[in-house]
């Protein structure tokens, strides 16, 4: 039964995180190897693949969170191409941050918004067809 | 045309509050009457109201923020409230929070899910027809 | 196995939490029966249980951390509970919290010496023999 | 010269503070009595003592910190107190609170506004004249 | 009346921030337009502008809470060379974040006292004259 | 009997921190001299060198909360380089770390991870043997 758990999440965490998944959880396994196991197991085995709530909701939920908190702006980064991933779009994302002006403050909002901006920079750019000489 | 912002600000404040938001504004302006002004005029008036994101997701955005914050439990409830009137229901909150526990940690969740449970016993409640006697 | 990760979990948060976890999971139940399940399975099934950190340790670790927090005022004092019977005493959880003073501020090392306070009170009312007349 | 710290630091906390501060200090002594002669000795002894910014400079800077925290709010009551002590207008602290909004949110600037409005009703009700009959 | 607080705030943006303010807009209109001329408008135009408490005064406001929330290390240096340019010297600076030590902890009052140096090291040399050869 | 606080806590600065001390001090004399000598006394000459709690625990209670916050990553390494010095294991901090997740959130937990293994690589190769040719 664990290991469906870890199965399914690990499925759940590259279709979120494509390319980014495996590679976290690799620098992590050199210093807390079972932690790893329990970062597939519990966020994304028991949590993310349950129905109720679609990928795309729960996405606006954690960019909310972390955008809010504002002390991990790497993980935000890594979920907001997540949500992207979800479904979400790129302008609907900015209304969210925009919302969240309010409720966190300025420097939050805008903290998140530019780590949008970057995102889709990146995205756009990994997305371009190779250059041929 | 700050009036329009008032107006449509209120408009939308008191669509999401209802009973709540008037008496609020009522004890804000006693100690800061300017600001009771803003508080419908950027919020509401500004963000609420523009188009581009639904209701629903701007109220999803705002109480994933306020639970990872942990900071002001009763404007929590406040929007939880506004977040059940936007249109997501009962259960679509509680996958919402417990999606937030791997991010916020296991107790501000739990806040979250402790303070939904009591808006939606103070609901239930205030629905219940007048007993006759 | 996940039977196993429950049962584990149960068994140590009933001996580190004694009359207070019981409660505590029949109120969330209410709410949320998954997630009640689930902060027993994590957290205590996966982490407390473990080797390589004895239980005084591990709770010094979460009362330093939720004091330093101040967002969990009840759940810091059911892990000052926790602490007391994991084997810290009185006295050490006084220096621990007066060493937080400069990194946390003094008004969060002074909230978590007055939870520590009232918890050594309850427990002090509670383990006194029931008055003869 | 330790002694010189405690004493001017106790009569800093007992200008700032009036009759709050010794009875703090006492139910403070009940669980930590040596963190109670440092908070006499070091926030008040060391700093608020201190040239280079005056009594009223150092309470806005306090008072802002604490707002901003939100985590602290028995706290941000008695320095808010503190604050009128030293010569801040309540009028001056609406503006203060009012300026923190796009900075920490809404909530907190609100918070720390109903924060004020209480401490001035206290305020007004310990200064009125005893009833004759 | 819209177009007025947007001027008004846009000259006392460009007023407290100098050079900063401008650049910092247009990359925000790279990605969210309508959220440029927000910032503008609300904290600039609404509250910056306010009689009531000085441009000195609501800087020494703005960076205490900055500095007590760390979350947001490149705002809090723009509204350190912004508290500068509103009339507050470097020393009662230094002043203001040491006093905070004791309500944030240490490692926040010391990361806003090492932004002060920095600011003052890139003002200095922004204020040398040219070398000629 | 100040003296005798600066000197106490240099020699437990200087034990905890060894090479790092120092460099620290020179900085911070640099923009506060006042503060650098506060920051010997207070946290070092007044409380870690208390009695009733090892300088092992002080340390797992300092990076907990450290760890907690969030906010100050250069802290936190410099303070797991501590706890390494006062005798608390690698595997010791893993642990710990893990047993933050359902507390702080992951992302934090994460943080704290990567920030030790960070200072573990940095402690190995200061502790490499010079290469001979």
């Amino acid at each position: 039964m664990s290991d469906d758990r870890y199965r399914r999440g690990l499925d759940r965490l590259r279709t979120l995180h494509d390319v980014v998944g495996d590679g976290f959880l690799d620098d992590l396994r050199a210093i807390a190897p079972d932690f790893a196991r329990m970062v597939v197991e519990f966020p994304y085995g028991d949590l993310h693949t349950r129905p109720g709530l679609s990928a795309r909701d729960r996405q606006l939920t954690i960019v909310s969170a972390l955008a809010a908190q504002g002390t991990a702006p790497k993980e935000l980064k890594i979920h907001i191409r997540a949500a992207l991933n979800a479904g979400l779009t790129r302008d609907e994302l900015v209304e969210a941050f925009m919302q969240l002006a309010p409720y966190t403050g300025f420097p939050l909002a805008l903290e998140a918004l530019f780590a949008l901006k970057q995102v889709c920079a990146e995205h756009a750019q990994s997305a371009e067809p190779a250059k041929e000489d």
